[in-house]
């Protein structure tokens, strides 16, 4: 029997456990909720990169420390949170300083972009794995959740896809890349990706629901359908692709690679259609596509009906093992 | 050069990132402090457990769920503040049914000892690392705190110390416990530390300063003295040594493990002493030990003057790396 990671938190970390009045969203959204007072709750993620899984051995400290940071930020974006604190647990076989400075550098970084506070972690020596937990405030009755989409609403994305997925082979050397100004955009847009903070503050009050897509749109996607026990139709066509990404590989491979690849960090989210103009006014400098739309039927269709661009799920832990 | 933890920490991760009026207390103390109610802050601490580091590959996953949530609720209670949620990121190699029910089962228990709600983290495959972070609600200007020790305050510990220290060695067979109580009691007190929450939260008001002591007496201590800038007296012969300890060691071995090997996960306190017949009513069933007292001399110093009970200073990561 194979068990995916979201088989395991749904079957031994999601019941069970004491409840709490102040915790308003636990186990499954983007981020919990906390509500401290009554009108503001406190967005609370936790990620963690392992080498040789979430990332290549050859990974620059300076690129690992701004990352880890960026993908829980992201997590907040796609709550609609601002940034507030984060705790960093370090776990490292050495005690490099030149790596630490560069580690530091980078997450600093994007700690100042964000302005988010370090206040606390854990440094100990192991296998190099990073992880960090961001906590965000947002006013409960409008963060962002997975299970808000309506039939009818239009589904959009931030920024472009597939993009991180080509840089990804790149770095692995399994294509070569040969102009490389497509080779610099592409690997940077998997080593530094951009959490979407601005868009997602912006959103509140014009969208209710949206993810951020780390395993993939067609997997991301479908975790929102079925929290929201809806389905949706995608036009292929409409799917924001990259210069760089389409002068590198043919239509079917950067469908699939927007489709099925990760680390985009982009936000998937849904509007319904009389808040479109006030979507527009909102975020006029974002790069904001529409690429389908909510229905009734369950499931995930694709037009044209090409299902061979699903190659993958999306990217699942514990997939191989029993 | 040798780098520590505690040098890491102050060097890279302590200052120079973006600064929050909320953040009242940051990296360096138990846990940080958040005020998020003009009368209440959040503690929050993380603390990870790495296999083969911080406890040996033979551990069971129900005493490993158990111990990663008690050594962080220890550091709640060195706050005195009240376990509120908690998330958690789990580092595996394989989905192992058997080990996750086990694990779940020992986090669960000690959960609903501590009423705390786990609100979400992280699973992830690689290496076994569990880290933990806790947020629990206190007092802001009642937290317990590392700073706040003031010379003529009396320094107490509760429980028992040195056992967890001989409960490892047990446990690597590095020594032979004939009678089996004592190896089981010592055994437990590694694998399953009481984090005194109790304790710490019935300080509120009485203590100013605290430590859970993780590293070791000496060790711990060292840090409230240097991060309250006075100096300490202990009494050896004062130390709480529990019967199982006293009986399977000589007394000069039970000074060495109470004084320097960690894990015991004990609080030690300071209380002025027109306070404490208030400690002593308000505790009057936990076990409250007075080792020493606080003076202006900086440094610790030991009475009888045995300077050879100073084995080690605590546990030290990445002493050994360069």
């Amino acid at each position: 029997m194979s068990v995916t990671e979201f088989e395991i938190i749904r079957k031994y970390f999601k019941d069970g456990f004491p409840q709490r009045s102040e915790v308003i969203l636990g186990v499954g959204d983007d981020a919990a909720l906390c509500q401290v007072f009554p009108d503001q709750a406190l967005a609370i993620s936790m990620d963690t990169l392992v080498e040789n899984v979430h990332f290549p051995h050859n990974t620059s400290p300076y690129d690992l420390g701004y990352k880890s940071l960026a993908v829980n930020l992201s997590d907040l974006a796609a709550m609609g949170a601002t940034p507030a604190w984060m705790t960093l647990a370090l776990t490292c076989p050495l005690a490099d300083e030149f790596w630490l400075t560069a580690f530091r550098q980078g997450l600093l970084e994007l700690a100042e972009q964000a302005q988010i506070s370090l206040i606390g972690g854990d440094l100990t020596q192991g296998p190099l794995t990073v992880t960090i937990q961001v906590a965000g405030w947002v006013a409960p009755h409008l963060a962002l959740r997975r299970n808000a989409a309506q039939p009818g609403d239009k589904i959009y994305v931030t920024g472009y896809l597939g993009d991180a997925g080509l840089g990804l082979a790149s770095l692995q050397q399994r294509i070569i890349l040969i102009q490389s100004a497509n080779k610099d955009y592409l690997e940077r847009r998997l080593t530094r990706p951009t959490p979407r903070l601005r868009e997602g503050i912006s959103l509140l009050g014009i969208s209710k629901c949206a993810i951020d897509l780390s395993d993939g749109l067609a997997a991301d996607l479908s975790h929102l359908l079925e929290a929201s026990q809806v389905g949706a139709t995608l036009f292929l066509n409409q799917l924001p692709l990259s210069q760089s990404l389409k002068e590198s590989v043919d239509l079917q491979t950067a469908w699939e690679l927007a489709l099925s690849a990760g680390d985009d960090y982009e936000l998937c989210f849904t509007v319904s259609p009389d808040k479109e103009e006030q979507l527009n006014m909102a975020l006029p400098h974002s790069q904001l596509t529409c690429i389908g739309e909510i229905d009734h039927k369950l499931g995930l269709r694709l037009i044209p009906d090409n299902q061979s661009v699903l190659k993958s799920t999306g990217y699942q832990h514990f997939m191989q093992s029993t």
